[in-house]
């Protein structure tokens, strides 16, 4: 099974990084990291690069699709590069997915039209302008559509992946494999947890925080 | 403040990118991925390459030092250049840490002896054998040494270490701006919690699915 996830200049790494950990473990599968040249993709902040094995042509057929997010998303919104190749594999994909404001590029693609869709939650309303629905869920399955929500919300989502692919106890021992049993010190993870001055902080921030 | 993140053949991507999506946002902090030589490493199932930016030899005072896991683990315990390494770069540190099976590596460079420490729940009786002791929990704080379970870890632990250093207000802005309100799909995610049938599956297929 042929996973390809494009990845490009000022992603976010964990976007990328949560979603293969998972996938990478299901059996067969090959998880591919594209774009639009091979090479390191850098970073929004540029401390890590990535890198891409192969070409966004060379891989037009993937079974899945994981769309990561960054700041990176936004020059890629009018990209017809990129927008042709999400087209034309989201119409022989069996899942088409997102993180963060990977969406936003599924939605410019034309994808999340008439969808309920989700992404980072500073970014929630963006996705009315282009016909999709926003739900504020950490992870919103519409049919081979799954969108997920800023950043670790790949993790959650790629393993909701897993189990429709694969079964629920493998995505389990998946879990298991990758001790995800989580514990953070604080429950300040969304925008309707965190306390008001800790969201003001990040919305003053948003560049280096978020 | 300089953060090391030693990288090397085979590691767990997840372990090094939890880490540093969380300690890259704190203020003036910079996250280096340094390796034996400059340039990419892959990790255990060769999908995915990590740029290594610099050599070890070049920041040998760092802040922070990560240790990431993986099945390079292995032979890097008995790597002089990384050990020396590490002995090194922790006397100087404020913080040593590691995430998953790094800390075995701390643990062959003698850094955890007499210690609690943790690991990856598969390969917590290996850390007695170097003098530490094992204990299952998330994150184990001792001192200025912090370890990690497995692979997911990462990310709580730099949670908790982004609060000793830049205190709770921020390391809480940090959870909210990579939105880690974590809602997994299934509570399988420790020894203790999954079902016996998928401890089983996992120690079976060790090698794909931990």
């Amino acid at each position: 099974m042929d996973i390809a996830i494009p990845i490009f200049d000022r992603i976010t790494a964990l976007d990328a990084v949560g979603p293969y950990e998972v996938l990478s473990r299901l059996p067969g599968a090959t998880v591919h990291f594209l774009a639009a040249k091979p090479g390191p993709v850098r970073t929004e902040n540029r401390m890590l690069a990535l890198s891409a094995d192969a070409t966004l042509s060379e891989l037009t057929a993937p079974e899945v699709v994981v769309v990561p997010g960054g700041f990176g998303t936004r020059a890629l919104m009018s990209d017809e590069t990129m927008l042709d190749w999400l087209r034309s594999a989201h119409q022989g994909s069996r899942w088409t997915t997102s993180v963060c404001t990977g969406s936003l590029l599924l939605a410019a693609a034309g994808i999340l039209r008439g969808l309920e869709a989700t992404t980072h939650w500073l970014e929630l309303e963006t996705l009315r302008g282009y016909g999709a629905t926003p739900v504020s869920e950490r992870v919103v399955e519409q049919g081979k559509v799954i969108t997920a929500g800023g950043v670790s919300a790949g993790i959650d989502m790629a393993l909701t992946l897993a189990a429709r692919i694969a079964g629920d106890e493998l995505a389990q021992a998946i879990q298991l494999g990758i001790e995800y049993d989580p514990q953070p010190p604080f429950d300040s993870g969304s925008p309707a947890k965190a306390p008001p001055h800790v969201l003001q902080l990040v919305r003053e921030h948003r560049s280096r925080l978020a």
